[in-house]
């Protein structure tokens, strides 16, 4: 058995991003790969410019005290001020540029004016309220790095050095596939033996979500030629194939022998709770090889792997950095045992007051029960060779919007 | 001037949710705000089946020790078994049906066995193996509620209990315009005087992120009849408008007069820092009321009172339940003096250790620092009245693709 990094580190190291990239529209851009830096060819704000309303003067002809100036033009934001006549005050509003010959601006609240003359009550400093040039972005600074898929916050930093469109990595897309006989969609009555299937709405909305062109293979059935089939026409269709269940040993899994028989297997036990047996490796389809990564059926299980090894991969694929994954520190309302896989369990945060945060355990945490991953917040994770004692810290990692963060 | 607190909720308060209301299929509802409580109809599993590959028996035939029985029948996955006969084991597979007559399941690497016959060589107890029906959900149980915007797990889970489509929240339409004659679009050669404008981009992503309609409403220029004809018009299109710059009190500021001849204002400097001037309102174009949010024009400011008080009015809007944000404690990497507004601080989380998680300020604070927003994995909010100590705990609030959770 292999920890749940050391299968994290295999995987990523096994796939390759195909480089292909293409010029989308910023309005496009949300959640797409970045394929370039953006390197700043202007400075942000381009000119000083005020960050309040109030006077752009020269701080040197103002004493302590008293002093009154004519008011000798008028600068709005979006128009350009002439060179500020000597002894005068512009009347200046936020965002309008600053000037020739002022070096600081007095907040309206702090003079008396009418339109001709302003009275300064405060002394000023050079400097004062001035936003200066390229504070924000210097001329020449990378503003979003490749690899960075785009949140709205980066599309606005692209806009703000001008520029309309970007270079993104093409979208990957991602084969959904279920395996079982027991499995029917919903909306099907359900015979003797059957289960609705639920892994496939699922990570084809996760896959959605993270903005992967998804790729429906409905469920196989329980039969080897099925299963290869299904496979060689993913493989032809999809960047990688994410296939649940018949990746244990049994009889009745063919998900491993299909595998074995159209490429190249890599087998493991992952030593983590839920999860376990993965299989990952390539279908090899003419001289088309298509990575595959083969996860337990449970829908908890499914989840929890796609989430911690499947994440990683697609983001390689994809070009995408990969993720700092912080785990907080909270209080556990619970205690468990030593274990001997790393595990994962389903918690809700319990917040009594702000410094205060307690983590509360799920009742049934079989890998079968999948109402727990919605009533939950989180997981916390338990360390190999650790316990959990409550009352003591554990380590929390966040979902939000169904996914692990 | 009133609190952040204060000011979420008199917004809130302020508006409704319409209540109009569309089915829709599982596959398409990903982010959807649910109408209605899922209420399950069957059990889930319907029937006890097996959790592994295995023997399915009745206990009670079985003493400690070594026992041997016939196989009588196969049960993989999806079908149904018979009765089992009295003294015989039925080969079963995960997720196969659990017989009547059986009350356990003996894993198949706990056995010796052939086509004929199974030695079981373990212990065995009622229920070993077996997933009782109804564990992971059971009939009549409400599965998820009304106003949960639907996660991918939310949707297995409503799969699972068999429901092809749900009613949700028709999609509200967000207005969004941006005041300032000194702003242009990306992609135009910049005049003198002026910037690109960021906060168009940044906020149309982030509101169809959230899954809501935008109306794009461009730049309006800095008059009162521009302005007053913008608003009209996106009266007329969208349940809500939401706008940046132009609120404050100075004479090139028209945000405010408009809606005041418009409709009704509510202006609030609220206590919080970046923000403090937001304008609360509603256009009143002949029977139709629709609500404004006016926000600073400053893109950190914009940013910021956009996630703390205009996604609880979108969500109140579109009968989304208010989510529960958790700060997390982290160390603070720096100090700060007792503050008279609540203040948001962009930090970045130093991860050292797995125990000690440190928040690490970004140097320049300015509002108009977009660049620091980017850098920035969350927040750490400072109280009024309450001071930051280095090396102390601070409360932190995660950012994740660009949200503030």
């Amino acid at each position: 058995m292999i920890t749940l990094d050391q299968a994290r580190n295999q995987f990523i190291a096994a796939v390759n991003c195909s480089n292909r990239c293409e010029i989308v529209s910023l309005d496009a851009a949300l959640q797409r790969v970045l394929a370039e830096d953006i390197v700043s060819e202007l400075n942000v704000p381009p000119q000083d410019n005020s960050a309040m309303d109030g006077f752009a003067l020269s701080s040197r002809y103002l004493n302590a005290g008293e002093t009154e100036l004519k008011i000798s033009q008028r600068i709005p934001a979006g128009s350009q001020g002439d060179s500020l006549a000597l002894g005068t005050a512009a009347r200046i509003f936020t965002g309008g540029e600053i000037p020739a010959g002022a070096d600081a601006v007095v907040i309206q609240e702090n003079c008396e004016y009418d339109q001709l003359a302003v009275k300064v009550r405060t002394p000023v400093s050079v400097g004062d309220n001035i936003r200066p040039r390229g504070q924000d972005i210097s001329l020449g600074a990378r503003v979003v790095g490749q690899g960075k898929r785009l949140t709205a916050i980066d599309l606005g930093l692209i806009a703000a050095v001008g520029k309309p469109e970007v270079s993104v990595y093409k979208k990957i897309r991602v084969a959904i596939m279920s395996t079982g006989n027991e499995l029917i969609d919903p909306g099907q009555p359900l015979g003797k033996g059957q289960i609705y299937n639920s892994n496939r709405v699922m990570l084809l909305a996760l896959c959605q979500h993270l903005g992967y062109i998804t790729i429906d293979c409905g469920v196989v059935g329980d039969t080897l030629a099925a299963t290869k089939s299904a496979l060689r026409q993913a493989a032809e269709k999809a960047d990688i194939i994410v296939s649940t269940g018949g990746v244990s040993v049994g009889e009745e899994d063919y998900m491993k022998l299909a595998i074995e028989e159209l490429g190249t297997i890599q087998r493991w036990k992952v030593q983590m709770k839920p999860g376990k047996p993965v299989v990952f490796g390539s279908i090899e389809v003419q001289d088309l090889v298509t990575p595959i990564l083969a996860l337990p059926g449970n829908p908890v299980s499914s989840f929890i792997t796609f989430q911690l090894l499947g994440l990683p991969i697609l983001r390689k694929l994809q070009g995408q950095q990969q993720s700092k994954r912080v785990a907080f520190m909270v209080e556990a309302g619970f205690s468990r045992a030593l274990v001997t896989r790393e595990e994962f369990i389903r918690v809700r945060i319990n917040r009594s007051d702000t410094k205060h945060i307690k983590a509360e355990l799920f009742d049934n945490q079989s890998s079968g029960v999948l109402s727990s991953l919605s009533w939950a917040d989180g997981l916390v994770r338990q360390a190999i060779g650790a316990q959990i004692n409550k009352g003591q810290l554990a380590e929390f990692l966040p979902m939000e919007n169904g996914v692990l963060l």
